[in-house]
């Protein structure tokens, strides 16, 4: 069987789901019987790709995709939403399949495309979306079908995880490892998106919805990003025994929905804790399989390519859309929101050295209902001392890294 | 779609298979559109069955189910060779597709299986057959189709993981936990499929023969077992740092195929120290992915049975038979004979208390090629002391513990 693509963008991931569909036809076509080419690229600016293909293959007439009956599949590459949203909507309407890696256009506009796509009988497969080369979104939808999942955590965002295990290492603080992570290319030259935490809630709120079957949006993610931590930060954490990691966790707690991302203090024996650089790592709890892990590189040109094929021969190997392919949110379960949620948090109190004020702390604390799990005093004086104050009602395996917790604001 | 499975055993894992079909039958329908329902059921003996059924369902005529045209899938649980390909045969020949859990059954008569559903466009699946819940064989046939995988390597067998951790915590020696092992129902009465190997064997057979397109039987796999590991072994590790572990792994090295499973010597550091009992771990490495791991428990009845109620999902999803579901075994390799391949080993020698000995050991292995990467030497005198011995040509992450080296055994 034939299977002609259309390619929109020719960028990094792109040029490298060319390169990897050259590399690997025959044994593709050996393996499942797929026939794969590329029928049609849309770009016209060049100068990003990584790797030569034929001028005939470029096109800057999306049209001209369209209206090509031997293109089955459409691989939208080109990010963002607008353009984005219109080609890939246009695309269902015009009978092709789609294959994208764009989150920021599932985490924003997946509701109406997958609602098109159900019409329309089609396809949207987006594997590169999450977690690079693992394979995340094909575990949940076909592996975990009956797994009844209730939770989702991990790290998903490469550029936050290199530049924190940077910190770790004692490589620098926040500013200068930011700078080399943008020198290596494991961050943009705005790093808002990652930095922020957008670029994880985008992820999260991907497998939030297909974890409850229940639409998340982006708007519905608790976010707090990896700006704030200084060197000094990491440091503490280090001496209490934990790694600070920017963590996405969605949960199903008595039948609502809570997802954040913001950075955790993991315990340093915790596998997560040694998923290091721009690797990610996602946890699937369920009440069936106890848990699951997948870890791998989240990011990389060829990583994500191989992702895209394995969409591309999957759309091409299975039967009816509508049909473990597309979002199958068929329930719509309340949120519960991120205020509601009790958590350890990890707070840093700089006090004057004076007789009497650990002990007013804490009693503080007790008079707002939080208990101390553990403290560390350290350069007794002027600098910093540290509690961690998980609640009474729920401890968590991991601490919530905050200065924002009322109970500890004074 | 309505898809009704005749169901071959009722043990342990059969009667969670049933279960699990029970409650999560509307969550699947909501999701896939696939309504799910248990036709008929092979079983004579009740006995083993976690959960009840109802009467009706249950016959003695394997005819039964071969005559009932509403019928799609037959799920084989009951084990053994025999009969398990008897009715493996006859199901894929009367036009059924087949879901098997029977990891002994395709490692040595997978070759024919798999022609014969080829033959008659029909599909088997076997995800439960590795890793219980993980969804390793999916993840390679499907996500890793354009990874060029080339090394696969994990712990696929839970009872010797779970002697293993045993031993490590210090709860006693291979006798002793391995009795633990079998009292809580971890390690059968007969422990020699477990503990020789041959589960593990059977289990890297079948993921090498997916990894690489080639058929690997059980007869191909080099195989060591955990038998004579002694708690003094499992300590001597510990102190140089390691963790010794039941590993499988298939490499495909200069296109010839590896395959072997023997205690290996595992860095403390490394993330497969850390799967403890009955969890297991698969790494994939290929040339477009670097490295996927996944982990999660590795045997059980409710995580065995989601891999196969995912297994009959998937079925009822895809399109064509021999189309990414069947092993794809296009090409013949030669192997890489298990003398062939260089690797560190881990080595006690117990020595009479002389002075010069050890220079003797070290000019002996020096004689002989052999360099020693790491030795201690405990309690001087009649107690034993130990060497790794790495050779020059290649040397692997882990060690593999041996006391079989020739250039050793002196």
């Amino acid at each position: 069987m034939t299977v002609r693509i259309g390619l929109l963008g020719f960028g990094t991931i792109g040029s490298s789901v060319y390169a990897l569909i050259e590399k690997e036809h025959d044994a593709i076509l050996e393996a499942t019987g797929v026939d794969l080419r590329v029928g049609k690229i849309l770009e016209i600016d060049l100068s990003k790709a990584g790797v030569a293909a034929p001028a005939e293959l470029f096109t800057s007439d999306f049209e001209s995709i369209m209206a090509d009956p031997q293109i089955g599949i459409v691989v939208e590459l080109i990010g963002g939403i607008d353009w984005a949203f219109r080609y890939v909507e246009e695309s269902l309407r015009r009978g092709k399949n789609v294959v994208t890696a764009n989150k920021q256009l599932l985490a924003n506009k997946g509701a109406a495309l997958f609602q098109l796509a159900k019409d329309e009988g089609r396809q949207i497969r987006f594997e590169a979306s999450v977690g690079g080369a693992i394979p995340v979104i094909k575990v949940m939808r076909e592996s975990m079908i009956a797994a009844d999942l209730h939770t989702v955590y991990g790290i998903v965002n490469g550029t936050t995880n290199y530049i924190l295990t940077a910190m770790y290492r004692g490589e620098g603080d926040y500013l200068d490892t930011l700078a080399r992570a943008q020198q290596l290319g494991y961050a943009e030259a705005d790093p808002t998106a990652d930095v922020a935490g957008h670029d994880a809630a985008a992820k999260m709120a991907i497998l939030a919805s297909i974890a409850y079957h229940s639409r998340v949006t982006m708007a519905d993610v608790a976010r707090e990003g990896i700006e704030k931590i200084t060197a000094g930060d990491v440091q503490y954490a280090k001496d209490l025994g934990y790694v600070i990691k920017l963590i996405g966790a969605a949960r199903l707690i008595d039948g609502r929905v809570n997802v954040r991302v913001h950075p955790t203090l993991v315990p340093a024996a915790h596998p997560l804790a040694s998923i290091n650089g721009s690797y990610n790592a996602v946890y699937l709890r369920g009440h069936a399989i106890d848990e699951i892990m997948l870890t791998g590189p989240g990011a990389g040109g060829i990583p994500t390519a191989s992702a895209v094929v394995s969409d591309i021969v999957s759309i091409a190997s299975t039967k009816t859309a509508g049909f473990l392919q597309n979002c199958s949110c068929y329930k719509v379960l309340d949120f519960l929101p991120d205020d509601e949620v009790v958590s350890t948090f990890f707070i840093r109190v700089r006090v004057e050295d004076r007789a009497g004020v650990l002990a007013r702390i804490a009693s503080a604390f007790g008079e707002h209902d939080v208990s101390i799990e553990s403290m560390l005093q350290k350069n007794r004086g002027t600098t910093p001392s540290w509690c961690s104050s998980p609640t009474p009602r729920e401890r968590e395996a991991s601490s919530r890294l905050s200065t924002r917790s009322p109970a500890c604001r004074w």
